[in-house]
């Protein structure tokens, strides 16, 4: 019998493109919140999700993970497999009044990573991605700090879908962050040709644990939205950034992911 | 409302990774059938699915692929998405009688092909794969034929999970090659953490259609399987080589996609 | 003592990431002819290159190419070695009255390429590079012919540095096409930090010898540069198109580089 | 008149695949030093390099690098032009009786890199790096210190020419690090074909500046090298493993690099 916690199975269940949950990350992340065109954001939102109360409201990251599963000497027998890098659009809505984000489009660099994000409705796809890092020995770098630059891109087939940059203005506390734990996903997966109606199809609340927070930056932010001419993240341009920052964070993401509504 | 055949969904439905099916191939296949270890591939068929007349009966094929849904302009609006290479290893089965193929590893260079074979049981990962090419122009290569040797490996960080080989001896007839059409897959994709019960596990079968060929050739074949020391590809070594070619085929993968079981 | 033809140089001189010359060509190729500024074509051609008779003359390319050295069988022992992609601007000058082309910008897949061409003053940068392919037995592709479409593109870092298209009108033959066999490339390599002056900084000459075609075709072309923001091969964006073709071509580059001019 | 520090030369110098020096760097390191077949470690080294006091002695390194040229904003400009991962081997040797280190065999996953590498006669090939990192919010990821373990490898073609791990066990002091300052490698450029004498073939003496160290960490190494069968690096496998280290440093390549023979 085929063992594992996902495709592929195998006899022992050690061929599985990722460990079980929980999952556990340290990332390091270019976040810009902004405010989008509000009825493109709706145009997001399935029934029973509703606009939130600031209907445009978004945010958008560029970000270096490391992650692993229960056992952290992933990092060492495939450090192959526990880092990836990512960018990541967020909306802002609503669940019968319970304030959340769905996230429509999400871009990878590695496979483990993209078939988790399906897993938890995060519908990713391939690419490669590119931020800044500082070295503090390189003599002529600056340390991370007021003053520095950092900046980052998505690519994909010759196009940037996404890029971002901060100007580093100065420190800010964890409570300057938007909240973003409570997450409302689509997790969907077709059906066989022939059936119209997909075999997987609902919303499922995520709500990530043990976040952790390192340094703290926040400055002045530019965000942008490209691609291939028929990726729809382009109706999403920034109407106004709101704020941006820079900082390494953790968390968690357990066992508390709920099926709240299916759409089947 | 979101909508598309798959995610990311979105307004216009025109972000999915892959089309909606259809899907028409043609491919260039360097194929080699083989038998493995009888208890080994035994342990790849759960219930009902049952070893075949010859229980160890397996084959494993490198191939460059050109793919496209509906409209054939994709190969010109997005050459990137029409194009593809794969790795792939199938293992002889029977479901109720009948004869077919389950195929338990599989490796693909593109996020589309990727996704579009998890949604039909093909537990795809991701990774590079190269084979020979000949250009009929070069001045110094042979043209394909005999005394012509063709190669191909799957790359996945740094091990080959499939290497194979063949010196072409001479031509076949369509009739020689394996009927490798009636495909008994295993559709599987987790629940939300926390949930041990999968949200699909089932087996799907596919018959593809308009199947032509092009030239077809024969000859002495190797294979092995190599990769990562916890890749299981490796319990299904050869034991004994069975026959290779190399040839051009096309077909679609129409609507006759069917789950004849579910184990949930 | 090491050997082998070039860096890596080992003991038994294998190591070499390319082979000694004469090296071997097969491709099929996307070509568009243009006219670019003419003051912009003069920048690129220092003294004593001169601009052509048609001082504006450029044309580009997007290839798929399988080469090798003096040994055919690189590509059954070493496939990954004797395939990359290529995408190429030309433009015309004279050397002492005498015809040529001068190629300033090229972006390569793979690295015996990039390396070969600075060997031959291509001055060569990585990149991917996607164009169509069609495969003849997949269902429901067109024939190469009259009404199909070509397009291809460089990707580097998530921009588009050459994109072209053709939709193919008819057959062309040989004659149509220009003649671009007498090349004065520019052959430098920095001298170590500290020294000014180039190691290398010379022209050299290459005729490539044995060109054997395919089927040529010709149709209605597009082409635009594009890239970062600082690539300078956006100066030459097309102020007209001559004319396109697909074809296939074979060719040698043998024992017939010379260098006629040195700038040291 | 094309300008810039080395191809591709441009009007206005801007599209060169490196800046020209100073380049700055900035390196997280896994250092194995180790004791080859002195023999062998003879065969790389061409007179008048000579074998060292300990003559087998030798060093390989895994490196996840930040490199800039004199402007530090090429990390917030070009992210993607700033970073790169390499994979090192160096023998000792001796140069009129002073002690220094070639290096024969280097891998890189980016062009500036893999040309920087030729100018300065590091003879770089292409391939990918995986190297362990630690995020210190990652919630259970240890922090870097006694008994975390780091290892990483090089991918080249679905093998692996060098891989090597640390199971770190304390601190070490930088006297505790072997002097790696002094280097004399070879440059090597082939002349045009039809000429059998190398455009360049000199020995270069580099003498890095400004080294800076971060926190440095000993503990117990292993090294193995791979890679394709005619990789002769194989030659080089570990007789004994020395000491490891996994450390932060930074230094320059400035003005200090002179050729000190010259092979023609």
């Amino acid at each position: 019998m085929q063992q594992g916690y996902c495709h592929p199975l195998s006899p022992n269940g050690r061929t599985s493109v990722v460990e079980s949950p929980p999952w556990h990350y340290g990332a390091d992340i270019l976040f810009v919140s902004f405010r989008a065109d509000e009825a493109e954001v709706r145009k997001l939102l399935p029934e029973p999700l509703q606009p939130g109360k600031d209907p445009g409201l978004a945010f958008a990251w560029i970000a270096d993970i490391i992650s692993c599963g229960a056992d952290p000497d992933l990092i060492y027998k495939h450090p192959e497999s526990s880092q990836y890098k990512e960018g990541l659009l967020a909306v802002s809505c609503e669940f019968k009044g319970t304030p959340g984000w769905l996230y429509p489009y999400v871009w990878v660099d590695q496979d483990f990573s993209l078939m988790r994000g399906w897993f938890l409705g995060f519908p990713k796809k391939s690419a490669k991605v590119f931020m800044t890092r500082i070295h503090e020995q390189n003599p002529i770098l600056p340390q991370l700090g007021v003053g520095t630059s950092i900046s980052g891109f998505v690519e994909r087939y010759g196009t940037r879908p996404m890029a971002a940059s901060l100007a580093i203005t100065g420190r800010a506390d964890r409570e300057e962050l938007p909240n973003i734990g409570n997450t409302y996903n689509i997790r969907h997966f077709p059906n066989v040709p022939g059936s119209t109606t997909p075999s997987i199809y609902d919303i499922v609340n995520i709500q990530p644990k043990n976040s952790r927070f390192g340094d703290i930056w926040k400055g002045d932010a530019t965000l942008t939205f490209g691609g291939a001419d028929d990726e729809e993240v382009r109706a999403l341009q920034p109407k106004e950034i709101i704020a941006g920052y820079y900082y390494q964070v953790g968390w968690s993401n357990d066992i508390d992911a709920t099926v709240v509504h299916t759409f089947l």
